[in-house]
């Protein structure tokens, strides 16, 4: 049960009623709520001097849950909104890691080019084995800075543990927490403490359940700016890397409040579907896309198979606008 | 392999070869083709006199392959055609099951309405309990039939099981093979004798290759006109009833020369996800899709929660037709 | 709901009371039994004064319940018996297919040798591809059946379809329906005409609910004599052939009245994983396992990877015995 | 490839060629190791010098694999021995969480009755919700440092993520990575640091490929006491929590030379199977076993259903013991 607190109550008082309601606490900008253990349907005696509203959902979805907020959420990063009435699909677009300053300015210059605003690419990479190149750290963090500067977008990149939350915090436009972290807890409450945006990607082993609950540890922190990010999930179909998961989408979009983003190339693994796969998402009229692109994907250090090339990117880009505009969308 | 023989071979002859080489025989309306295991990659010594041409595959998808025919094959119903050059999306909607003649009627004459040219219902329902609704079996695909000759569309309904493969070839403009009758062989090799449409259903567990080679039945028997339709799959995921594989439906269109139909009514199990997965299936280009719909769905004998109403279903069509055209595809 | 009738009521009014019910009506060799939809969970006022006894399920699984009858039914095949009070495993033993007489004569001696009493291998083989072996059909039912009378075992063989069901049920001791032919409800029906065993085998995708559903086909048929058999199921592992799913047999055994079959060989896909996973069979108490063994695996025309040579397999066997004694059962 | 290097080489120099060539080095109690790439499949130039003996491997299972070592690890925890010659099965017992002292005393005294030597209850949750117990942190590990103090049992506890790693280190005698931290590459590396025993779970999402590779993150840092444990994956199968993989069991104890762990109650998810399956993996000759046991299940704070009471565990341990012999094993 979210429980909207009146002004003006002391900040021991909230503490108290917290712990004696097994409550998380925080404040949404407008007012101190309380968050119960969903179990709770009716608002306890305890609360009801001090509660103005109190919303009792059926799981544990709570904030994210349309019970709560009928409204889809407005997430602004910099001069880009998405979500709200804003009818925006916001396009992220880069390569799947820093490897170097030169790789970084020919993706940007093409980014630029297209007039996407928004830049991925990640520093920290979450790789199954020890073995395979690691990403450049805070190296590259650098590097994406130094683009932002010169090209003027929005940069996003990857949270892979809690040992670096800190550093991605402070040199990203919006934190990205990969799916293998999805879980991670110290990650996703260090989030919370943050207003800077934050795209959770769902873990492939995840039910969409999980998914929206790892979303509750950053909403309950006190930052409102969660976009849910699909990315495929693991099933018996190995032909194609992982299986991009619209259903999900679906439900994410008629349950919950919070913005949706579609990453097509993780889910298909190879370039030849990925912008099929960016037609059917934008056509779902989700809230954003992030597609990988690579000057040279066949040497690209991490997911090499699956990025598009510039020029394959620029020829499905210039196919995605009027599909936008045919469900009154507008793709940005 | 696949070997196209030179005209003027004696059946006899034929015969002989086939058995020598363990390969499958048919006449493809052209001429006389020998199918042997996919392993043999070199033309055997004993088919050099006869053969015209010879086709190696990397795997038991033979006939199916991009590999033997990089062009989509062409398939027309009555005044329908998809694949081929049509760049066609054929729309195919009804009710999940024949329940009644009125049903049937009133839901005929929405198809008509919107101009869509192929109605599906089930008279044979593959139930997975016995003691629920099975179909009306014989009585179901005559009220189709009435249907056909009032309205002028073409009928697309299921075979289950082998007991009444030849009753449904008899009545139906496009058979349905159900996606829990793949496997069966018996269904696969008499559709193979027919040259009626076949439209397959991938099993919810089934593997892109095995789907594809249940298709080999059918083709290799002779039938060339096979569509494949992704149905969903059965995942880790229960929020939805199954989880549509548009990353499968990539591959698909990749690999195999067969039209590709998606039904996102299966996949979703419930009437809000409907419309978008259809939109996303559409803006994928894929050559045909097939919604249900039914005048009450929250009466309905099967398959209830998943069924558009015929409101639901008129205003989601109208959304269709501007996708398919910012693809450059027709909504027919 | 299912309802025992009281004796002498006559036909026609059973016939009469079952329609109007909507239910299926058998002979269960002591009474008539009506089975209603599992949603009727009051006794309907028209079966009062016909109804002897009657049981509510909370599932469609009804006359496989723990709820209808809390005692695991016996099964006698020949002079085995399983189930029921006997605490007895028993072997199934044989290779994947049918071969030739010479191949089915080798395993049979060591059978023979090691005194296991029932003896399996396919005639008609459920393959994905048509380009592969599709077994001996009739011929290697004879083959088998001269086994049989040679070396007095009973025998197992596997139904893929409808069309030689009846073939099937003439030559068979005990009736093997595939996985890939689990959702055939022809084969289904007729194998409820009949008294003979049926071991029904769980469909790779198939859900533990949907698996016992289509055993209440055959038992609702009036033919009490089946077991379930778990055989893998379809998972994102492919390391593996399949996922042997124990903890499902946990729950047939926690839910269900029918005896449990394990099949590690199919699961496993590879010979060396079978003699372990046999063991974890055992250990767990089930009614039956089901091993394949070839002379020359590597030489085999199906599941050449999977299947135990002979030496192997009675190496194995060696082990067992202990272990099924060190839970109070007996291998047979 | 794996190169131990010869005897005295200069620290400068082998950091110099663990550059070149891109590997990770450490020192394995006996020598220095490089671990290069797993595509290296020649010893490369520059190493020849310094190379005493070189394994390459398939994939990037390295350390772990039978390539490299045939013979299975050796741990030691206390006066505890797995692996190596060793024919013993770990029994590790205790509640899924440390909620009071009372609580782990209640069951450390059934431990110590049982005469098991292994003692489990975690303190940091990884729960799938923020409204729900998380833990209680390093409270909880006092207290189970205390029990081990007055019974003389090993503990072993989990870490769920990086921020409370070394915590966890200085009070366990076995740290457990939890299934959603698996990933979590900062904590791997932290664990490589440490000599003392690691238990590594499966994610559930993991193919067994992924879950050595993780086990190569630890070991390559230097700590070779690594146990592998199998405790389900999410499958379609939703009676059951998740699907024990016993089929997975028999892969890794093929493969690598890592022992096994298998735990069976979070697998199963209800108590009703927990004692068949933990037979059942006995059976497979597993080194160790991980059952939850708690006071009163109905009331613990986490995985309440799963959990067995104090009767049922020592009706269930004392059926164990039988079938440990009748495979030459020994239960400790």
């Amino acid at each position: 049960m979210i429980v909207h607190l009146k002004p003006n109550i002391p900040a021991a008082k909230i503490d108290e009623l917290a712990v004696a309601n097994q409550a998380i606490r925080f404040h949404d900008g407008t007012r101190d709520v309380l968050v119960l253990p969903s179990k709770i349907q009716t608002l306890p005696e305890s609360l009801k001097p001090v509660a103005d509203e109190s919303f009792a959902t059926k799981t544990d979805i709570q904030l994210a849950s349309k019970e709560y907020s009928s409204h889809k959420r407005s997430i602004t990063i910099g001069d880009v909104t998405i979500g709200g009435d804003s009818m925006n699909t916001m396009m992220i677009a880069g390569p799947c890691s820093v490897e170097s300053r030169e790789q970084v300015d020919q993706v940007a210059q093409l980014i630029k080019e297209l007039n996407i605003k928004t830049f991925r690419a990640g520093c920290f990479k979450p790789r199954t084995s020890p073995y395979t190149f690691q990403g450049l750290g805070e190296e590259g963090l650098k590097i994406l800075a130094d683009a932002r500067d010169k090209y003027s977008f929005n940069i996003i990149t990857e949270v892979k543990d809690s040992s670096h939350v800190d550093l991605v915090i402070e040199y990203a436009d919006i934190i990205q927490i990969g799916a293998k972290a999805m879980y991670d807890h110290s990650i996703g409450k260090r989030c919370g403490q943050t207003k800077k945006p934050v795209l959770l990607k769902r873990g492939f082993g995840t039910t969409l359940q999980e998914f929206v609950q790892a979303a509750e540890f950053i909403l309950s922190g006190g930052n409102p700016n969660v976009m849910l990010c699909e990315r495929g999930i693991r099933t018996f179909e190995t032909q194609t890397r992982f299986t991009l998961d619209l259903c999900g989408v679906a439900f994410l979009k008629e349950y919950t409040n919070l913005p949706v983003i579609v990453d097509p190339s993780h889910a298909m693994g190879y370039r030849y579907g990925v912008a099929d796969l960016t037609r059917a998402a934008i056509a779902m009229g989700v809230d954003g896309l992030l597609v990988e692109t690579h000057p040279t994907p066949e040497k690209a250090k991490s997911d090499a198979s699956q990025q598009l090339n510039l020029d394959e990117f620029r020829k499905m880009y210039g196919t995605l606008q009027p599909i936008a505009q045919a469900i009154g969308h507008k793709l940005i």
